[in-house]
């Protein structure tokens, strides 16, 4: 990795981060107070995190020249489905994780049957917040959650996981490992990227489509990086036991590629997320930074 | 129970369920086939079940002057949100039941990570196919999303279950009861209604409010007539154990009201249902029906 991070790159996600902090705290302690499923909830989306996902809507949204802030909500909505997804993903019959971002997970923090409602609370609650995102039009909301419903359920983020689960122990193939991760975390990505650009309903179809190919990039490479983290990487950086992947007989990156295949692919997958930005002008320098950001990370 | 269920009255549920079958049936299995997963979201959709729910939201649409198809997709949409309710509910985690209908719950046919993702994925797909529900506006769309996810979330059916959950071996008042009923299965039941209601855009304040209060009597009707079953029932007619919810100490209106005080109970909660529709014409009749057959039913 030769990129490198200059703080004014790093600017645009750690406002973002900021921002949407404070948006879904808000949001989640004002009107939900004092029950368990409530705590459940605001525990689970407020434990950190990085934000790519709502910082992808809010750069979509400069990169088709809107204000961010027309994208904030929607932004938040994606952070819920991915909050909800990681619930699920943690509860002892799926990955059976007790530890994440360095925490314990939502089902020993608060026991199972409340981890799962949390979860399902959260995924209705990205649709609530959706439906009612204030300044775009009804049409631009329908688009919206026809994209975001899409992109989580079965033909999505769901059906991955499930594919997933059956990979365990599998010998997978490089292209079959690929299809998983477009689905699994890869299509919620790239809806990101789309709602953003959605909040103008002026963008020509080339953008459009160099825009869902960047978010494809992007996706895979995060991915690529995840697994490449979890054979490299500490516990203590990266908030989940190192090797836990390799521990369950999961597929990766690095045990179809090896750990250099596996880089030069990632190399390559941000060459092809970058490239994808090549007609546009500075209004997607955010998207190039989250690029970056990617390819830099420790955790 | 002196209430007689003539064969006439019965033709607009039978009809409705038929027709709700064929639509489910023909969604679920077209675009989807081949997976676990979407055998897993067929299942449990397509296991039977009175389609109450989408009978309610026909039949809304009946009662507003609207062709009663324009609500055939939002009923589907209402009737995968009760499917995944019902998927999660019975995981070991939740009520732990093994039968459900006389058949298989989810997890126990498909395991218990694939039962809590057709959950999710359910979920997800009834805000897709509301979202692109054919003949209805973009707004009262998104009057229905709105609608649908504020009743199943966190404010509505989730956070009622989280009530239920909390209740199991405490003493509740009848009026705490009645909270956690009107949230768990009775913000369905009104959603259900009121989306059909929404199919017009010329519904008087007054109406909608009397088939708010027609749908919130008619919900905990349905829920004192299930706690009467419980208790009366058999196994093989109600498809589950008899007094299951005693065994889990489960606060019902039996235990608290005696089996006859729960009866009385019933009987005025469906004189208020029908009570509500007393300005409705004949337009209102397949409401009534479905008031009548809680009245009957022995399942």
């Amino acid at each position: 990795m030769t990129t490198t991070v200059t703080a004014t790159e790093t600017d645009f996600l750690e406002a973002c981060r900021v921002r949407i902090e404070a948006e879904l705290r808000s949001r989640l302690t004002t009107s939900r107070a004092g029950d368990t499923l409530s705590e459940a909830m605001a525990y689970s989306v407020l434990g950190g995190g990085k934000r790519i996902r709502p910082a992808l809507c809010l750069g979509a949204a400069l990169a088709v020249g809107q204000d961010k802030d027309k994208a904030l909500v929607p932004a938040c909505a994606v952070e819920l489905i991915h909050a909800y997804s990681l619930i699920h993903d943690d509860l002892p019959a799926m990955d059976d994780d007790d530890l994440r971002r360095g925490r314990a997970t939502t089902h020993i923090a608060y026991g199972e049957a409340i981890a799962v409602l949390a979860g399902d609370a959260l995924q209705a609650l990205a649709f609530e917040w959706l439906s009612e995102s204030p300044g775009l039009s009804d049409n631009v909301l329908l688009r919206m959650i026809r994209t975001l419903s899409r992109a989580s359920g079965h033909s999505g983020m769901v059906g991955g996981q499930a594919i997933d689960l059956a990979a365990v122990g599998q010998d997978l193939a490089i292209a079959e490992l690929e299809t998983m991760h477009r689905r699994k975390t890869g299509a919620l990505i790239e809806a990101s990227v789309m709602l953003g650009a959605l909040t103008s309903q002026h963008v020509a179809q080339e953008r459009l489509e160099a825009l869902s190919d960047y978010a494809r990039a992007l996706g895979l490479a995060f991915q690529v990086q995840d697994d490449l983290l979890d054979v490299e990487g500490e516990t203590v950086v990266i908030g989940k036991p190192r090797g836990s992947d390799a521990a369950r007989a999961k597929p990766t990156y690095p045990s179809l590629l090896g750990v250099d295949g596996a880089r030069h692919h990632l190399t390559r997958l941000l060459q092809d997320a970058r490239g994808s930005l090549a007609d546009f002008g500075p209004e997607a320098d955010a998207l190039r930074e989250i690029a970056d950001f990617v390819a830099a990370r420790t955790h």
